[in-house]
This record gives C-alpha cells, structure tokens and sequence, in this order.
C-alpha cells in the first residue's frame, strides 16, 4: 500500500436490533423489550483498503447472533446482556479486540396486573453502553427522556449582565427538563435492577427537595446524592435542556398572570451538561468518549 | 371577479399552541399542559381572492386569545377549554360562522405526591376536537400512543389463501398495538374527567380478557363495551396499527424457539380502521369528516 | 348478534411497504423509490363481531402482492401502480368491494449523470391517493414538504383588531411555507409525470410573481394557475403552514435590523388550507374525506 | 464544601437557536439559515455547588449574542461565524476558558433564479464544531443526510462464517447509505466555501468509481481521496449505515427477480464508522471527543 493515508478509530456492526424477549416459565408471563446495538473492534484494515473481507464477522452474523443469545442467555438485564455478547464476540474471533454494545431498553406494566398483557408505561428509556478494549471493560448505565417540572421553588438571578444581557432576574419560574443520565459502574458484581430503580427514585427525589437556584445546581443535588448513597458508582454524567416556560404577557389584555399562563417553547432550549466524579477518584475521560454526545 | 375557479372549503389559524396553565389556589399546584390549535370558518373568500385582510382575525391574535383564555376560562378540561374558544370566536366576529378547534393533553403525575413537582407519566396523548358549523356542534374527544402488548391469546387463522398468500396460521402469537381511537359525544353535560378515565379503563381491560382472533375482533369487543357501559357515547373509531413482532429463526442455530425470542418489525404494519356505533343510531360522516387522518 | 353496537365505516390492510424497483433494461438503470399503503373496503364484519376471518385477505398477503405487482405490472408512475392493485384486489375477491390505495414517492438524481448511482435529491415528496369504491374512482394526486422562502414583496395589513390584537401591520415581511398540496384528477388519461411536473412548477412560479398580501392570497394565485393551466384537474387544495421568521431585537443592543436577522419559530405556526375548484364544477367532498388531514 | 464528588468536565449555553441571515445589499437577496448551539467552557463551579450564579453567562445571554453577531460579524460561512462567537465569549468573560459552538446550515436555491424567492434544496444539511481551549482551536465541518444509493456494482463476499452466519454471498446487491462525515481543519485560512463544495464533490464521485466489497472499502476511497486533494484536511471520519434494501422472495409466486424488487429496511441497519488519516499525522484523539456520537 502507497496510500497517503490510514485507517485510525473504526468499529462496525449491526445497529438497532429490536428484540423482544418473553419468559412463559410459568402463565404469568415477563417480558424484555430491548433495541440492541453491536460494533466490533479489532483488525479490519484490509476490509477498508483492500476490499478484503475475510475479517469483517458480517453484521448480519451480529444480528443472528444478538437473537440467539437472547434465547441462550437470556436477558435477566441489559447489562448482562450486552456483556455476554462481548464474551462471545472477543472469544469467537481472534482478531476481535473489543467492542461496544449498546442497548435500550422500553418498560412495560402489567394492565390490571394480568398475566400476559401489559402496556408500554415508562416514561424513560433505561440505557446501558458496554465496551471492552483488549482486557479493559466499561459499563455505563443510565436512562433519558424522564421530562420533570416544577411549577415553584426555582429562580435565577445574580448572574453576570453585559450589553447583550436582557433577562430578568426571577425569584420564581418553572423548571423543566428531560432528565438524561448516565453512570458508570465500578462493578459488575451488582443487582443491575435494583442499583437502576434506586438511581432513578435519588434523582426525582432529588429533583423536589430544594429551591434551584439553576439547573446546574439542581443536576449537582442529584449528581451527589447518587454518588452518596451508591458505593459502586464513582461518576455521574447529566445532559438536560433547560425547557423553558414563558410567562405569557396577558397584562396586555388587562389580565393578571401570577405564574398562571405559560407559553412552552420548544427551541432555543438551555442545555446543561456536567459529570460528577467521587473525591479520590479519576474521571474516566476514556469512557466518556465512548458515548455518543456529552451524555 | 372573471377568474375560473372559486374558493370552496377553507380554514385558517394558528396551529400547536403549546400552553402550560398552573393552578396555585393552594401550595399543591394543579397543571394543565396542551397544545391547541384555532381555525376559523367563515366568510374569507376576498383574501384569497382580492388580498383583502379585513375579515381575517390575525393568526396572532388567535395566539394571544389563547393564552388569555386560559386565564379568563380555566383549564378544566380540553374540552370545556375549546368549547369556550369556539363561543369566544363565533360570538366576536360576524362574519365566523364557526371553526375548528383541536387539543392534545399531555398527562402528568406527582413525584412522589409533591405539592409542584410532577413527571411526564401518561403513555397516552389525550385528544379533542370541537368544531362549530353555523348552530351545529360536535365534540370529539380521544386519545392515541397508548401501546399495548399481549404474549399469548391471540392467532390468526382460517383467511382466504390466494397466490400470493404465504403467512402461515397461528393459534399463538404476540398481539401488539398502539391505540388510537376517538369517540363522538351526544352530550356536552358530562363529567369530561370521569368519561376519559373510563372509557381509557375499558379499552385496556377489553385488550386482555378474550382469545383475539385478529386485531378487527379486539378493536370491536373494545368499541362495543364503550357503547354500552357510556350512554353519552353512540359512535367510536380505531386506528390501529399491527404492530409485527416475529417469531426469530433460532432453530437454524440449534435452539428451540416456543414464543419466546421475536424480532419488532418497524415497517410495513398492518393497519385497522373501525367506526362503531350505537344501534338505531347513523354513523355521523360529516364528523368524521372534520377528523385528520381516518382517527 | 344481538350487540348494541355495528360496524360502520372501515378499512384495513398492510401500511408503509417500502418499494424499490430496479428497472436494468440497459446498463443505465432506473429507479422507483416508493412507500405504500394498501387498505381494503367491502364485507368485513363477522372478522369484528364473530372473530371470523374468511373474508379477511391478510395483510400479509397485500404485502406480498404489492412487491409482485412491482414486478408483474411495473412502476411507470405512483398513479399508474395504485390503479393496477386496485383493479388486482377488486376483481380477485367478490367482497372486496373497493379500497384505498396510497403511496409516496421519493425523487432521486444521478450523481453525474452516472449509470447507476444516485442520490435522494427531490426536496418534496410526490402523493397519491387512489381510492374505489364499487364502479366509482378517484385519484388525488399532490406533493408535500416543499419548502419555500420569499425575503420580501410579502406584507399583512388592514386585518381586524380587538382587545387580544398586538400584531403590528407590516409591507414587509418574510413569507416562508412548507407547500403541501393535492389536486384531483378528472381523467386518468394523461401522462402523470409530465403533468406533475407542470404543476409543481406552476405552484413554485406562483410563488415568486406577485407581492404577497398573506399567505391566503397566495395560496389562491397557486390554484388559480394550476386550474387554469391544467385542464385535468379541476379542483386542488393546499394545506400550508405560515412558518414564521420574527424580526430579531437587536435594537436593544444599538444595532439596526433592517430586515436582516430573523430568529426561526417551530411553534405555534400560522395554518392555512384551502380547496380552489373550477368554476361549474362541484366541490368533491366525498373524495376530500379520503384524505388524511384537511391535506 | 465538605461534598464526596466533585465537578468535573462540564459545559452549558443555549442550543439550537435558529437563525436566519438576510443579505439585502442589493436586490437579489442572498440568505444563510442556520441552527446554532453555543456552550461555554471555563469556571462554572460555585453555580453548580452553591448555587451562585455569579460566573454564570445566561443562556438567554448567548441566544441574544448569537443573532446580535449575525449582524455586527456577518454570515460568510459558518465557519467564520462560529468562531467570531468564540472571540466574543473568551475575550468578554475572564472566567470562560473555551467553549463549544455548533452550527448546522439549511441550504437554499433560487426559484427560477429569482431574486428574492428560495427553496429548501440541499438535500444534506452542513456542520460545522468549532471548539477553544484555553489556546487551542479545534475546527470540524462535514455534513450528514446526503443519502446515495447505487444499484449495482456492490457486492459482499469472503467473509467469515460461524454457526450463526446465514448471510449468502452476492456479487451484485444494491448499497445505500446516508453520509455522515466530519473532517477536521488543519488551518482556517482557507476558503471555507469553496472547500465544502469540493470534499462533497469528491466524496460524491467516489461513490461511483468502483466496484464495492463493502461499504468499509468505499468509505476508505472516499476518504483517501478527499485526504489526497485537500491540503487542509489531515483527518476524516464517516459515519454511515447500510440502509439494507433486501431482494424480496417474488419466485414463491413464479416470478422472476434479477435484482428488480427490493424491499427497503429500516432496522437494523449496518453501521460503518471510520477515521481516516493522513500518513505521519497522529489521530486528534481530542478533537473526536468533542463530537456527538461516533461521528
């Protein structure tokens, strides 16, 4: 090869595999309704500059096998999941380094608490990115689209003002925004459905119990507590839009608007994004990057 | 006027007016989130044909009455809210004889029964749509994303089979949809918060307790039951897709597959559409005839 | 059946095939990029009250027709193609009495004029929608999302004010829409793809030749042309949103804005429809309650 | 503070303030409509543990700066504007170290060259991130949603098979893919426009000149290619499915099909990411970093 140029950064694979998993063990079914992604790394050079495909496991390959381990492992959580299919796909091809597995997952509730028919019910979509790069493993946990409000007990004021500054301080505004978030773990050694259920209620409860003085110091709240009360998590990363609500001018119109009458606007939107990391503990730059958009 | 062509059905206003109203009469603060669209009929041939504004209410004051509205009116249901918008725009303006009038009512719940925290909670869009023709109303109210799943319960059996027919019978397989329906009022004396609720218990309860023979067979055991346990309710209509979850094929793996692993088909769906209504009553096709789409 | 309730309207079939035909006669290939959706009338209703389903052709089976007829008749145009599995389904089942047949088309180019590469150029997507009903037919053909923008030669003045009016009056103003129109056809003899492109550009022509005194008074010189132009077609509607561009207030910071910057709403949005019909012509209201949407 | 965690990366600011440029020095207008995000970077941490705001420039602040230096700066590319936005908030704010602006670009034509009259026609949408810090500037354009599609002239062969591989071998299939690629600058002294048009045009044509193994081995030409003419650019990545457009089985029905009928899949897909980078030029690690997703 004469070429100019080489291949750096690469992974390849199948991309959004809708899989749903039923347990019929017994007549009180269960289900796992999951959106699975798999991206191999490792030596596929000659599949770019040669054409030669002698090591590219084919992504239709990773599909077949994403639905065949859902029947031979199973899904007892995400987590568990996507790291099976890493032993399998760095044990399966030697020439396979590593990965990234990625997965959604939808929760659904039982209607009227019958046996085998439920309804999608969770707000949020529950998330998880697995990577393994030679013998190191990261798993990241988290969820997005849990929207939250708050109709009281938020204000922003004291910030700087310069010529383009036309805002008004305010002692009183509703806060709203779609939580998302994510987490890395520090084991695997875990109840992965447990630790997610307990993360979630730290965060909504974090979300009531002060006055924000800024989405940023409500994202540290929830951020802290997690970290406090979690000992197998040692960072926490947040990426919320500030959803702002307006105070319609109805004054206008001779009529009074005590925080009554909002507009909702939909873009420009405030974007906050922030990780917090354990004290004595690194922040995993590495890891970060593995994820697509700051969260 | 020596043009050719003439002006026929027309309406304009202005569309998705995303409006938060919050009700502080106590710290435990109510909210009422919708979006709500105002479109005018009457007599506006001369701006399409002349230019001339001076019948066409500004999309932007459409806007503002809105917002104040909410104010003047309240919020106590989507529906009671447009019926009001529709006395507002007739009874200013000669020459509206009437209008359109539609809402989407995005359903909150408490964290953790907080005074004025809330989180997005309901899986399902609530829908109204209220139109005024001269002295004919008609009141339409719904809701739509509410998606529902069985594992087991349903098949699909005994269809003609023709050349192209290749699906085979199932006396077992996921039923999987999501609900879109919207029903016709004979009333508008009624407890709009209560019927909602019920009519919303009804469906679900009506998708788990028979053996579907196909979706047709579900959607009606659903209409019929809203017909007769709701007396101000003589007509419903079903948009629903059928949303295709595959039995994976694992035995070419080695693995036994009883229901267990399936693939969630995105496109193509199948899609049923069903008006049902009440006996000794005529299907009102001048209402369905306001609503977008066939739900 | 002793029910309370009937069937009244309905339709049902397989929705959003995503077609692709591949025409190789020579090495310089042709390619149809085409969704559609095909949906069936006549004698369903022991499938909804008995659970039977001897007359329900399966939808899986209209999915596999529409791929065969891509091949068995071809795609010389979206309207063509839609007539062609309407004549299939009605004269294959005695109870199938008629249907709904959609689709939509995506436009692609050559990349230079190469053989058999392509790229998705076309800004808008073309329509059809062709419906049967016993010995009654009607084709509605249109495009949507073609978005278009004038900078000036646009103003909205002599409109009504009341108390909720703050609009202030204008002579110039941006004027951005996204054109999305159906006309029906009055034959189906006639060459569909010249016509469509005639249209088109009429519609686009229109756009640019008169000062516009609001979004109405354009809509009109569209259809006027287009009826006047078009002999076929006697009657077109437009459902267009005002996509508004608000002047931004830079003045506050000692700037002029003479307009020049202009901040993008999404919502809410102006919402303008309107049917022009030939004059001795009827309006079609029975084909327009076909349409999903006012457009 | 006597907190467990800590802050550490983060960054905020407005997103997606949607701007339009007006140019009306003559009277054939010229237009710039563009999405803008701007995030600062630099010492925000009391905001977030204390809740002071006092180092926190609003969101609404940087909303306003945005379209106030569309006027004062000008719109020549999207390049210089987001760097001007970087100028002003490192040079006004002693605490703001860098930052992180982020800009998409619609593009327009002219309707029938008019002076004033546009349509929405590029049918990919331009990026460009500019990042700061402290003293080093990072600047990464590129596009996405140009989707191309060859008929033939692919195919995918020689891969391995393992007992989950069911994928047959072809030497002729259709490839498709909508292309994502950012590029980073190695200068800013350039012509940002012209450099655009060029890489587009290169990677177009580069689709077309060869046979295809893999989607793999075509974005590598494209790549090398682009890498080979452009001075400015040392490093290129591509992210892109392989938007699978399946042979449909139409022999079940004793028809033929020589790569005629496709169905065309939405997932999953194929997701092929890659870097490519000049010979004795290191990765910029750093700068991929700072992009959402892979690419």
């Amino acid at each position: 090869m004469s070429s100019k140029v080489r291949l750096t950064s690469n992974q390849y694979g199948k991309a959004e595999n809708r899989l749903m998993r039923v347990y019929r063990d017994s007549d009180r079914h269960e289900i796992r309704d999951l959106n699975v992604t798999s991206q191999l790394w490792g030596d596929f050079e000659t599949a770019h500059t040669e054409g030669s495909n002698e090591h590219v496991v084919a992504t239709d390959t990773q599909k077949n096998t994403v639905f065949a381990k859902a029947k031979e492992l199973g899904v007892s959580s995400p987590e568990q999941f996507l790291m099976g299919l890493a032993d399998h796909f760095t044990s399966s091809f030697d020439w396979v380094t590593g990965g990234r597995w990625e997965a959604e997952e939808y929760g659904w509730d039982r209607i009227n608490d019958h046996k085998h028919s439920f309804f999608k019910s969770a707000p949020e979509v529950r998330t998880v990115i697995f990577t393994r790069d030679g013998d190191k493993d990261t798993l990241i946990s988290g969820f997005n689209g849990l929207t939250v409000l708050k109709t009281t007990e938020s204000g922003f004021v004291g910030y700087p003002k310069d010529k383009y500054t036309t805002l008004p301080e305010t002692e009183d505004r509703i806060l709203a925004t779609d939580i998302a978030t994510r987490w890395i773990y520090n084991t695997t050694d875990l109840d992965f459905e447990a630790v997610y259920t307990k993360v979630k209620e730290i965060i909504l409860e974090s979300f009531t119990d002060h006055f924000s003085h800024a989405l940023q110091h409500t994202l540290y709240q929830m951020g802290e507590k997690v970290i406090e009360a979690v000992p197998e998590i040692d960072e926490i990363r947040f990426s919320c839009p500030n959803k702002h609500h307006f105070l319609y001018d109805i004054e206008r119109f001779g009529l009074e608007n005590p925080n009554e009458v909002f507009i909702v606007a939909d873009r420009p939107y405030g974007l906050i994004e922030a990780t917090f990391t354990r004290e004595g503990v690194d922040e995993n730059k590495d890891a970060w990057a593995q994820v697509a958009g700051f969260c």
